[in-house]
């Protein structure tokens, strides 16, 4: 067997992209889309574009002309069966299901350790489920590269280039371009920097040295396992005996011994820092839109072709009425709404649960979960 | 038998309050009200003030200690089993169903032509099922009044003193002072006068002279019948002969036959108006307050009790939740209704409806009934 003790084996002569496996992690509630999204319903299992597809569909089909079915999902216990509706081609093989969610350091540090063991030379790329990114060509050329360049033995992050000084990202300092061939964009990052504040975040803007950090990465499973085991060798470890286990008949019961047992911590922290300090991360700053559809206002800029004078509907347009009024309609019920004389308006309208909001507050909406929740309401959370 | 051509009889030696016969009208869906007023569903058989009875059950309660079990309700074909549940002391022969909606001189006068058939010496008194008034004993009073004053051959509304200048409301102009044993605030009424402009209003305050139209009146069923022979006959007569059918076996097959070919006439132009040219009509000025909930504002006067922070919730509180939040919630559902950060909002929560607006506009509903009605979706109405 081979182990990360072994010596690094030579760029194989093969295309790196035949080696490329995609791993979508679908964790997440989506608390601040809450009533739409919730526990059992999270954020990427809902099409919160009106293009038809779920948020978890939608990633899969974008990465697949890439990665063809070689596809793996880390996603909750309680998600496999929607996640099996929505993606029928997945390997039972590939579904990671995370018994307790144990954060991203864990379920990606699985993925490659379970793909490290099958074999040695894959380059994996990790793509959150609940992201909206257009036009998806470019978005396949920027993985493109960013394959190539982890052939080189680099860990290789997507950077998005900022349109504005957003204080809601974090950023990455891009250093020097690198001669990988296929990767004319690539460059080394010089670190990772958290949400900075807005006189900040307008010298990043202003520099041209910032990227947005959107959290894809694409690397050799070899490189992050070694970083991984560097910094928590713990972590590494117990990952490393589930994956042993994986593809034999004892998958389920080593996971749910050891599982519960693994720290949280974000792959930030245990891997894509530490490998930034040490010279091993590189950037592909690419061009496309993305958004994380972090709230009901990104539901409205998303949808904004879908609307009823100037209501923004997600859901059956022909039950939503309305008169001098202004905002967003999130319905997944059958109900008529009306919707009269109210400007900025964020109605989202569920079977059990109905929020009322304003665009301008819709990022508050994780206060009414910790209210409902500290009410004893969690049936509809 | 008695009929109009005979001497009208000399008043009798009874008390009054002995011939008295309450008559409910309940009719009108309350369209401000939708969602939750609607044909099917009409305000009255709704608990708006959160006392735990619905406004006709009330509004039953209200006249009981002067009318006992002597009370006839006139109301829809379609709400005769939900009227039975809140009156189950009503009888069957004191119940006017109308298969279509035929105005109020219709509705009104046919119980003055069933009551006289049955007792030509009847006061009845009228009172509209969706109106909400405090303190009972302070009506109770103004209706005893009235009876008395009635009993001197008058038809005598009860006027609500105005405390400010409506211009919602129709006015009384109030003339002399009548000398009526065991009336003494009955007034001769000068003439009725349509809802006024703001200027006008302010003027009837100032002068003292004028009271508000609450559409309630008391007045001997032979003098009702005089005048509405005189001003509508094709009407009076339609009405006269399902009543001389009503207490026989005939009673449904008449009023089937008759009811549909009747003109369409309110009372006030039918009876109260010509009244009060003739002289025939007085005035009982009134202390209570008095509301007809004609819209979801009204609502929150009348339930200002019940709040959740600055929420006033009709319906189940402990589903609601607010923050930094103030306005209306109504609901008959179970779901939760999360409010953040929306100022003088209106949140109607039904089960196949919800309407969202503001305080400032919940008297623009109707358009919303109107717009519905406009794309055929007349299920919700």
């Amino acid at each position: 067997m081979t182990t990360l003790n072994s010596p690094v084996p030579a760029a194989p002569a093969t295309d790196p992209l035949e080696k490329f496996f995609a791993v979508i992690p679908a964790g997440g509630v989506g608390t601040r889309l809450w009533p739409l999204s919730r526990a059992a319903a999270p954020k990427f299992l809902h099409d919160l574009t009106g293009s038809g597809s779920t948020l978890i569909r939608a990633t899969y089909d974008r990465l697949e002309a890439l990665s063809g079915n070689n596809v793996m999902v880390v996603t909750g216990d309680a998600h496999r069966d929607a996640v099996c509706r929505q993606l029928p081609e997945l390997s039972d093989d590939d579904l990671v299901l995370e018994s307790e969610p144990k954060d991203s350091g864990a379920a990606i540090g699985l993925a490659a350790a379970i793909l490290y063991l099958r074999d040695p030379a894959t380059i994996m790329g990790s793509f959150a489920a609940d992201q909206v990114i257009s036009p998806v060509e470019t978005f396949q050329d920027a993985v493109r590269e960013a394959i190539y360049t982890a052939a080189t033995g680099k860990i290789v992050t997507i950077g998005i280039k900022p349109t504005h000084a957003s204080t809601g990202f974090g950023y990455i300092r891009t250093g020097a371009s690198l001669d990988v061939p296929g990767a004319p964009s690539a460059h080394a990052v010089v670190k990772f920097v958290e949400k900075p504040s807005e006189e900040v975040a307008e010298q990043y803007l202003a520099s041209g040295d910032y990227n947005w950090n959107a959290g894809m990465f694409v690397a050799p499973v070899e490189l992050m396992l070694r970083h991984l085991k560097a910094n928590e060798p713990v972590l590494y470890d117990g990952l490393m005996e589930i994956a042993r286990a994986w593809d034999t008949p004892d998958r389920v019961a080593v996971k749910n011994r050891i599982w519960p047992t693994l720290p949280k911590i974000a792959i930030d922290y245990a891997v894509a820092e530490p490998a930034a300090d040490a010279g091993d991360v590189a950037v592909i700053p690419a061009n496309f839109s993305w958004d994380d559809v972090g709230d009901f206002a990104a539901i409205a800029r998303l949808n904004n072709a879908r609307e009823v004078d100037a209501v923004t509907v997600l859901g059956e347009v022909g039950r939503v009425f309305t008169e001098d009024s202004s905002g967003i309609v999130v319905t997944d019920t059958k109900r008529v709404i009306a919707l009269i004389g109210i400007q900025d308006v964020v109605v989202v309208d569920t079977p059990d649960a109905l929020l009322v909001t304003t665009r301008e507050h819709s990022q508050l909406v994780k206060k009414a979960v910790d209210g409902l929740k500290a009410k004893g309401q969690t049936d509809v959370l």
